[in-house]
């Protein structure tokens, strides 16, 4: 068997997120299926480095499966586009660098949420991919928020908790910056992100930003360690992963 | 009577075009109709800058209605928010200036083009904005074949034709930038346009940008002065009305 990688795209509006379950339409299972029709085999399974939830979008999504034999390809590249609907794009298909695990190889994830902060001004070519929020939000406020939460911290607060997964996780970067009037967006680096953590901060910040909480909360709600009914988790619609790193020798 | 300018944006997807046509879900129809419920109106007219085919898109469409009193400008923007469908914004209101005509005030309009070259590349989440193009393109050659269709013309060959009306305009700009791989976009500028001339123009370069045609041929057709079944109208959703000129004081 050999490892192939594939960067993935998406659109995640019409998916019940990327993990293959019988009876949905997901990520996984569309690109799964278009992997068997094409190279003919009974079944591939797929690993990514970030399972988004229903509705979350992906720019540089990463994953990984074995195939028999050595697919060509720039080959296999060509015929996915055939093969895979209009949702889901592989801008590459490669052969995987020795040991290249597409979950466990990762160092880092880049997610982006953008939102639109005067909803009568938002772009409705963009409607799809960015939250529109009632009220102003203070930017400067969130990224003081923001800035307390980072580095190695268990996570729990901001985590939908899962039997005996460790919750802790190291935040590199959580900035908001204004695009243009009305429209806002955060960037947001972590090793990794335990399940709606992305979420719970985007709705820590904007608490914040539309002067709901003071920007010391989150960090409060960090340190008290379970989950604070005044932080919503926000829609997913808004959430898009970016990028993943990988060791420069991947 | 007082006259509103509104600033207009649009997925235009989900539109049969602009123009109010019976039966249709037109621009002009949903945004009339939310008018006349907001302001409580029998009929609202509008006019506007540029008159959008079915399923081109617009971020700076300008228009204007008369209406009885003086409504609040920032009220009714508000309002106007509840009262249109998620593809449609107002993102500006304003009482119009003296002799302002959204229509006949504009001194120019500005559209993009969107094409994808590689469309394993492709962007899912501008997929409903941007063309597909199966070949690779040469913007050096579309920019060559574009400047000579520069300037005051009867672009007759890139009209469709309508009885009495006059075909001669004055293109301003209309070049390529290649935004990223496999992404590429035109910029086109003129004192009008006629109907379907933006994605005739668009045609023309894309037959040169592939090598189908050579670069003196764009121009070749413009001075026939009649259709050429050389160059194909390429589809409506890569098409974006972005901006609309008018003098200083408007």
């Amino acid at each position: 068997m050999n490892r192939l990688r594939l960067d993935v795209a998406y659109d995640g509006t019409s998916f019940s997120g990327w993990a293959a379950q019988s009876g949905r339409r997901t990520v996984q299972g569309v690109i799964e299926a278009a992997l068997e029709t094409v190279l003919r085999l009974d079944s591939v399974r797929l690993t990514c480095a970030g399972r988004t939830d229903a509705g979350v979008h992906a720019r540089g999504q990463v994953c990984h499966c074995d195939v028999p034999g050595e697919p060509d390809p720039l080959w296999l590249r060509r015929r996915l586009v055939g093969a895979l609907p209009a949702d889901v794009r592989v801008p590459t298909v490669a052969a995987a660098p020795e040991g290249f695990d597409a979950r466990f190889s990762a160092l880092w994830r880049r997610y982006s949420y953008g939102i639109c902060d005067e909803p009568g001004s938002m772009d409705p070519l963009q409607r799809h991919r960015v939250l529109a929020w009632r009220r102003p939000l203070d930017v400067a406020e969130m990224n003081s928020a923001c800035r307390q939460l980072l580095g190695e911290h268990d996570f729990a607060a901001y985590c939908r908790r899962r039997q005996g997964a460790s919750t802790v996780r190291h935040l590199r970067r959580l900035s908001w910056t204004r695009l243009s009037d009305g429209m806002l967006e955060a960037q947001v680096v972590a090793d990794a992100f335990c399940h709606s953590m992305v979420r719970a901060l985007v709705g820590a910040a904007v608490a914040v930003g539309e002067g709901r909480l003071s920007s010391v909360v989150p960090l409060e709600v960090l340190n008290a360690g379970v989950r604070d009914p005044r932080i919503t988790v926000v829609a997913p619609h808004g959430l898009t992963l970016e990028e993943v790193g990988y060791p420069a020798h991947d």
